[in-house]
């Protein structure tokens, strides 16, 4: 029951630090201060900070997984208990929501900004960064860089690594995808992260939920059986054994 | 004695090197030089950078509060003694206060920026950042924020996590609160940073400093016995005894 | 040939996640949305993710060298066999124009930028950045950024150094290299990743491509002799026979 | 010799990142590319990687110093021998210089921009950053951020500290000291870093040169003595006797 908790915790703080700093702050009228806001750098820091930040503090606890497609790429890398993986995925979806919701009430509280301002992830959509992306290309971004996270998430909590700074690599892992990747998906790799943000704003975000389910779970499968098959020592097992 | 000290110089730092880079550095009228400042982005990280530091520097110490919620949150969680939280306090407000100073005689000395420039922290306010954020949503923000830093910090000193790196973890909590949060309420998390800009500029932000003590030690306390409660394990008390 | 794949991916990586993140996120055209992309501190701290991460990942397995200059250097310093160095360094180039492929497809499938937006590296070039570097200033910046690369590289992973945070201070190093000489040369040090971008876009890239072959792999040699005769200490040898 | 060479490296590598991304990189002529540089936050950041990195890399040699304030604080301090510190205070101070030149050759030979543009310290000074501070203020904060300085090299190199992330700390404690100060004295706490400048600007830059000597040298040795005889466990001396 901690872990679930755990896992509760750590994906709302996900969604609501990574949303929610690309809700509040990632743009700020500059008309009235001069300020332009944290800019998408900031909010690439901030997703990577709210992993790093919870995997030092409840890592210990459920191992810090705070997205599905991560429980289920270790899954098939054969790093975690299949039967724990459902009751995980639902403790993740029930605090990215939750978090979520949060959001909705500070933001929406003051009126001024529609629920359409959400954090959602979409594809064929040129209305935030001028260009627009094909279905294709997002899919193709969100499976590969999910699929290195999984190689991240896999290499970095090896036997054989320095396991103590998984944390920190993990986290940055996601500061450098989201880096890469908000201006053609949003970002998601994490089907949590996107199903939060679609409830709340329903339409598109709603429409294009599926890609942001499929292609980071299918990259996860990959990542974590091309660790397993490709680059994890044989040894280990032999070790373990 | 030494702990008083290192409370003193570590809530010196935070307000002078998170107030200051705000104050000095955050936005340099570009007109002059087509610099900018370090915008919100580089506030967030001074704030993180001067607990970062000075938890490495002066944490084996005195445990590295820096902060009244801290300590009363610590106290909450059952990892603080009750009799050393009045003086902790004490200390880290008169080391906040001795820095807004510091602010004072180099921000003033040059007249410039009214007092009104400090680094106050502020709801139902519009001036700065374009979106102006009721009583209730900062309130909110600001317990939820304080809430999860007790959480991270709860979590990243227990006996059964890899505690070296609570440092890094803490500090950069803090970067990433200020990453979500500056456009709310200018972040506080903090009453002794939020008492320290109020006194030298006084009116409105001596009027709402109220809820920058009540929201954050709230927070503090709630975060300390959602760890205590629902996540610490209870293996732990019993491998103490 | 589990370092081979650990090559393959980690130049993966580095130019997916590095030159990726200035194809797609560098700047965005600030009249469609205000946003105006991660801007070159993005691109440098991508870079340098791409290292860090991939360093705590793969790194027990090969080395984690990512580039052809890293592992010469390594080979001049008595760090790396001779007889790995020529695979290692095929690994690595087919990585590096694997992952422009992918980014050659995200990008070009929706027609847009031509290819020669591409990453490419350059000398006596002014469109990028307002001011032409000469092409003995390009070299001499190449040489000296990766001569120091090497320097750290040695040092951080001598036996009497930490040797666990080696990936941070690496990674990192990349970071702080992008930061100096973006506007001279758009920053390689690293061969392969300049082929990588040279081969989709041709023209000039391709003609420029020798001075980043040349000057990053002097560099390193040069780095690596430095480290061996000036600063590694005599003891060392000694305990190890 | 190894610990000069390692100080002259390292002084380089501060001068040759730090104040060449400042001059290289810091700010472009948007007109020509819509790119506006790494800013201050870029430069900040530069500055600390520089001594993160080479704290990993040579620190296990000569300490990591790279800065006359630095070494005549641990000696006041108590951590490092009077007969030392000379012969580091001049290899920093070459290493320093030799940098300079090696920005010199690269900038200058491209012509544009003058040696006045090199990254100077200045007070009374407005051209750069829109408002100017007084001889006062320049001093008083260039002896706190020094004085805090040595007090974080201090406490996370003491040996009930956490020593081995003291690298990390110190290196982004120096960013954090740039972000504070940047528009105020454009940052020194370095002697030899605003030496190696004024050589080779002359004028006003060689005039102003004397406080950024004596203030940080000063902070330093009152930081050195804080840490000493306030915070430093007095069980220390008693274990090593």
């Amino acid at each position: 029951m901690k872990k679930l908790f755990a896992e509760f915790f750590g994906t709302f703080w996900l969604v609501f630090g990574g949303c929610g700093s690309a809700i509040f702050a990632s743009q700020i009228a500059p008309a009235d201060s001069g300020q332009v806001g944290i800019l998408l750098v900031g909010v690439a820091l901030a997703f990577g900070l709210t992993v790093l930040t919870m995997a030092y503090a409840v890592g210990h606890i459920s191992g810090g997984h705070f997205n599905p497609a991560v429980t289920l790429g270790l899954l098939s890398g054969g790093r975690h208990s299949a039967k724990e993986a459902v009751p995980y995925i639902v403790s993740q979806c029930i605090g990215a929501i939750a978090a979520a919701a949060a959001i909705y009430f500070i933001n929406g509280g003051t009126g001024g900004d529609a629920p359409g301002a959400f954090a959602t992830n979409f594809y064929d959509h040129a209305v935030y960064f001028g260009k627009s992306y094909s279905m294709g290309a997002a899919f193709l971004t969100e499976f590969l860089l999910t699929m290195f996270f999984l190689i991240i998430i896999m290499g970095t909590t090896d036997k054989f690594a320095n396991g103590k700074f998984a944390g920190i690599a993990i986290g940055l892992a996601l500061t450098l995808i989201h880096l890469i990747s908000i201006p053609i998906t949003n970002t998601s790799v994490n089907p949590a992260r996107s199903l939060s943000q679609a409830v709340f704003v329903g339409g598109d975000a709603l429409a294009q939920l599926w890609l942001f389910w499929v292609a980071p779970i299918l990259g996860a499968i990959v990542g974590g059986l091309i660790y397993k098959n490709l680059l994890e020592s044989p040894e280990k097992e032999e070790l373990d054994s």
